[in-house]
């Protein structure tokens, strides 16, 4: 095989209370990568369609780019890659775009090795690719998408965390794009030991809800109390659209990634269904058009398309 | 019934990466309280009983008397309790002893209602026993006490965390004390977000590991980043009695509670068994004697004896 195409979802980083290390994959939208195996020892990106502000084309720059150079050199592999994208989730969303590419192309050209690897194992190269956009190791968007589902995501390792097949995800996606850089600007300062302890105990109940399939813990844990209030001003509309949410039964609702999209979650899809509208009408509100995903949290892994 | 009594066993605070949130229990070591029903409409300390610093024995002051204080008034009880206090838990080592007082107070109380309450249902009079020592809202040692094992413990809630029963912990208390104030001074200050991501990182692991039955999760999460670097300079020998513990294949190591106790968890009963006497040499060379006590990561909750 000389060429093959992966499918990247978006997915929801930080999912509030677990910064820069869980996240969960939507289904709907998403990254598109066909990657090529060249004779030249290099990764080189031929084309970027449909994006939204433009990406870098020099490989070293680019995340989809720096993932393969990342696992070229790991693999000591002796031949290269051409990558084309096709962009599906917009620049500065917050809804892991960046990532999708890096994993896209990582899945594409996995496909393409001698011995293809477990997608877990791609997750170091994914990690090298994502940080050539956000300049951290943070894999909470990468974790996810490799693994699908929801996923538990440090520099060193990546695991899934099992959550019921009933809850649902609305994420909501205003017309508007926030820079990871300006977003991580407002983190900046000092913090208090009691917010890390209020927001590790919000943290500990997600996970142990999420374990246990018992929503009345996630009702009680997710909700930020460490970033979102630092960053929920760069967001126009925010406070109407998670108050919409939460009138709606969310379990919570809060900034997916860096914003500015919002997310919220629920113990059913016809709660999600019903909330999503509701969730739209609050950016409304701020002038923003805006569009709408309903997903299991429980969404999809990356996988080769035909 | 006029009387009971009961027994709540030590417990390990913190857990290292949990810090006012996660806690377990110890077989072993723990204090008893004996109460009996009286007429008088208030509570009574009696008699504190092989206490190794004077406690408090006005009641609004005595964590056993301000639990038994908050149960009375939450339940309109017509009735006062009368508390003799054995401590079996040395002040100042980290052991949860004020924590146990005000547990095994409780649960001899409940056994003479007229309608005896779940343990869980405690939970709030455990706190506001627990306040009284510490000035702060934190059940990692009560909520352990009052379900067993390991809790997780937040201002709000408290439940159980499972573990797999061959999991072993070794708790050492060496021959000091460190008062849980000064140990709290340690910790003043500012935080870097760097050092949550990273703290918070270990506790997901830790918890997705005791949920799992993964030893090799817990190995990467049971390494406390953020406040056992600010405390361990209170507790002469530290260093060694952790290494000692690591290098006898310990799945982590850090301060019980406030210290300066130090504990140990292994994936075995045989591991705990034989790492315990080269913690107490770690101690020694510290010029400290020390005592061990080897128990199931799920130990017992407080119970009431004959």
């Amino acid at each position: 095989m000389h060429s093959a195409t992966a499918f990247a979802p978006a997915s929801v980083g930080n999912i509030g209370v677990g910064f820069d290390i869980l996240g969960h994959t939507i289904d709907g939208p998403g990254d598109r990568a066909r990657v090529r195996r060249i004779d030249a020892p290099k990764v080189r990106i031929a084309e970027i369609r449909n994006q939204t502000v433009a990406l870098p084309t020099e490989a070293e720059r680019n995340t989809a780019g720096a993932a393969l150079i990342a696992l070229r050199e790991a693999l000591a592999l002796p031949f290269g890659f051409e990558v084309e994208l096709d962009k599906g989730i917009p620049y500065g969303s917050g809804m892991g775009g960046s990532a999708a590419s890096a994993v896209a192309a990582l899945v594409a050209a996995n496909a393409l090795l001698e011995s293809p690897l477990p997608h877990a194992a791609l997750y170091p190269f994914a990690l090298a690719g994502e940080a050539v956009a956000s300049g951290g190791y943070h894999g909470d968007n990468v974790g996810a998408m490799l693994l699908g589902g929801i996923a538990l995501a440090t520099p060193e390792r990546v695991l899934r965390v099992p959550a019921p097949a009933t809850w649902h995800c609305v994420l909501v996606h205003p017309d508007a794009a926030l820079e990871t850089r300006r977003a991580r600007e407002a983190l900046k300062g000092a913090y208090a030991l009691t917010e890390f302890v209020a927001q590790s105990a919000h943290l500990a109940l997600l996970l142990c809800g999420c374990h246990l399939g018992d929503a009345s813990l996630v009702r009680a844990g997710l909700a930020d109390v460490l970033i979102e209030p630092r960053r929920a001003p760069l967001i126009p509309g925010f406070a109407r659209v998670k108050q919409a949410a939460l009138d709606h039964g969310a379990l919570g609702a809060s900034i997916s990634g860096a914003g500015p999209s919002v997310f919220a979650w629920f113990d059913s899809l016809a709660a999600a269904i019903a909330a999503a509208p509701a969730m739209r009408a609050g950016f409304a509100e701020a002038g923003l058009a805006s569009e709408s995903f309903v997903s299991p949290v429980n969404g999809p892994a990356a996988s080769l398309v035909a």
